[in-house]
């Protein structure tokens, strides 16, 4: 039986549809990612998570492994590649999984999808999802890794204060209105 | 029996400690501001959210609404506040849930911890939590608003290319070269 981390494949592949919402190729390519770095872990009791893209690959990060977004142990930093790092605190050192360009030449719907060569509505979705499915961690390879001292720095938050603004609160080290009130939030109050 | 979202608040606590990792009060009082959220969500169909902060909330969100971070509908922007909004594409309309500090007078307790007042070590966990159970959303206030339209507003990736210095796919869009290789990699590989 196949498994991905700690999970059998099938669990997975639940789990994303309950989780994710659609079974999106990207995910299941994204849950032998994440097998694939677990098993090249350096050793050590914690890890951390580093996703280098927004695009499923955090979801499948979430459901493998203990790391979420909200908890801290993963961060989502947009580097426009479809690649994860898993790494050691302290000291920094982890595995990087990638999706290899040149493994993908040996499976043109898998090229296609990923570097988006075909219109959405022409792919085979199912057939697609069946060739990730087979073709699984070999379409990705692995590097060591050592994240910068101060990525992976513990930042302890400062005070806090109330916004003269807005009347709420947020971080004194953010100024003296909080950062919203600055002008950074998306949206008018009505 | 209490219910945050469409889901027992029991079942909730369980499901943050398998996510999350921990039941920690943010997870807690977070479960309450998805609750009144949703409550007061505009008229329609499908819905994003916004969280206003890394911390613990975008997870109650992703327990208890379809948004993740992986699939797009959830976006974290850091704006130091603990409040999340809910809103509806197209359009903008939406509602956003706070913490009004106002409404921590009543709860000392509460109060110190939101404003990281007292050291962690000196934190009663379970009594803590307890309090945020018993006070539930009367600590948090809400408003309707629009987001801005740049904010929601579809944006379709372009072609991809591979980068010629790491020889993985990226975004052409963002240079001859990709971002980690023009060096927002926060990392060295070995």
């Amino acid at each position: 039986m196949t498994r991905v981390g700690a999970m059998a494949l099938e669990d997975y592949l639940q789990k994303v549809e309950a989780f994710h919402g659609h079974p999106a190729p990207g995910m299941v390519l994204g849950g032998f990612m994440v097998d694939l770095a677990l098993k090249h872990l350096p050793p050590g009791e914690f890890y951390d998570a580093l996703s280098e893209t927004p695009k499923c690959l955090p979801d499948a990060i979430q459901l493998l492994t203990p790391c979420t977004v909200g908890n801290g142990w993963l961060r989502v930093l947009n580097l426009g590649r479809y690649a994860l790092v898993l790494y050691r605190k302290p000291g920094g050192e982890g595995v990087r999984v990638y999706v290899d360009p040149l493994k993908l030449e040996a499976w043109p719907e898998i090229k296609d999808w990923f570097f988006k060569l075909k219109p959405k509505a022409q792919q085979n979705l199912q057939s697609l999802n069946e060739q990730i499915l087979e073709a699984g961690s070999t379409l990705c390879s692995f590097r060591t890794v050592t994240l910068d001292a101060d990525f992976i720095a513990v930042r302890r938050r400062g005070a806090f204060a109330v916004c003269s603004h807005c009347r709420e609160s947020y971080p004194a080290a953010d100024g003296p209105i909080c950062r919203a009130c600055q002008g950074q939030a998306p949206f008018q109050i009505s």
